[in-house]
């Protein structure tokens, strides 16, 4: 008898989601080697750069944001079905598009979690690393999310995640408890 | 010890090139049970089906055509450097951009197969499942490949089958061959 590839590992969308500068794309930078280091394949969806392969000409309003959404939304479920933990790492600002991509996800083979990676408008945009805050105020940058275009908090995230407060490790910490809890991921053998 | 993810079974990228009409998304759906019935995930990255996700709004120009190809070499690499076996099945007509993919694709983690579907154009054209070609010889249809577009046949594809002659069982047979040959499969166990 072969193996049936539904025997293997359930796989996870983490989707984060939060402002710009928030911390998404360093904390699943991290997020990415802790969970590599427990036997999972991980994939990093990041926003720029699936922009860069998979959404090139696409801008920034809302049409065109819900379409670059879903879009990592498709490649994320094809490969949370494929039994990899896929992190999503783009702003998502509507929380619709959100709820339609939690139920795109092949529940059989997957789970959708999303991650709220909640830092206040003030602490991103007086960090503000990239300089894109003060363009946006400026003027420079049209469609700003936080500035001139909205941010829908989620309603009902799986995991909140505080970046203006905790460290980096702090946050991967509670986003791998959650994946333990929901047996995504083996619990740490005990230490000492 | 945790096992590492990057001991996980090697995924492929079965690359299907050929005409419209040459039987690629047939060979693509019976080669997806095969390959699951023998215990590995497959996803079929179909032509239309991406069009629809992930390149709306793109056209038939050379430009706009490899655009797709390459978000097809995208995802399909991303899958198999999960262990998955990605199916594409799109025309696919220009041989740099398969290279380019080819060149892409993760060797550390997965193999790049250039599967070349092979049938005659006076063969599809006869055919005509979907009525294209006539539409394309009647003007309706432009860039349409090997009517006034071109279609470059790759120069040294892994394997080739002739959709023309052979049954569909006979070209998948050759496929499943080549894969367990590259070790990519378990052989099937002896009959009786």
């Amino acid at each position: 008898m072969y193996p049936k590839a539904q025997d293997a590992a359930k796989g996870c969308v983490l989707w984060f989601t939060g402002l710009s500068g928030a911390g998404k794309s360093t904390l699943a930078s991290r997020l990415s080697e802790m969970i590599e280091a427990r036997g999972r394949h991980v994939e990093v969806l990041d926003g720029d750069l699936v922009r860069q392969h998979l959404s090139q000409g696409l801008g920034f309003t809302k049409e065109d944001r819900d379409m670059n959404v879903r879009r990592i939304g498709f490649v994320a479920n094809l490969l949370a079905r494929s039994s990899c933990c896929a992190i999503a790492a783009a702003i998502s600002p509507y929380e619709s598009v959100r709820q339609e991509i939690r139920a795109m996800v092949d529940n059989e083979r997957a789970e959708f979690i999303e991650v709220f990676v909640n830092a206040p408008l003030s602490v991103v945009e007086e960090r503000d690393t990239k300089g894109l805050y003060r363009r946006a105020r400026a003027g420079e940058l049209k469609n700003f999310t936080g500035v001139s275009d909205p941010y829908e908090e989620p309603s009902n995230p799986e995991v909140v995640v505080h970046t203006g407060e905790e460290s980096v490790e702090e946050s991967a910490a509670k986003v791998l408890s959650f994946l333990e809890e929901r047996g995504l991921l083996a619990a740490e053998a005990a230490k000492g």
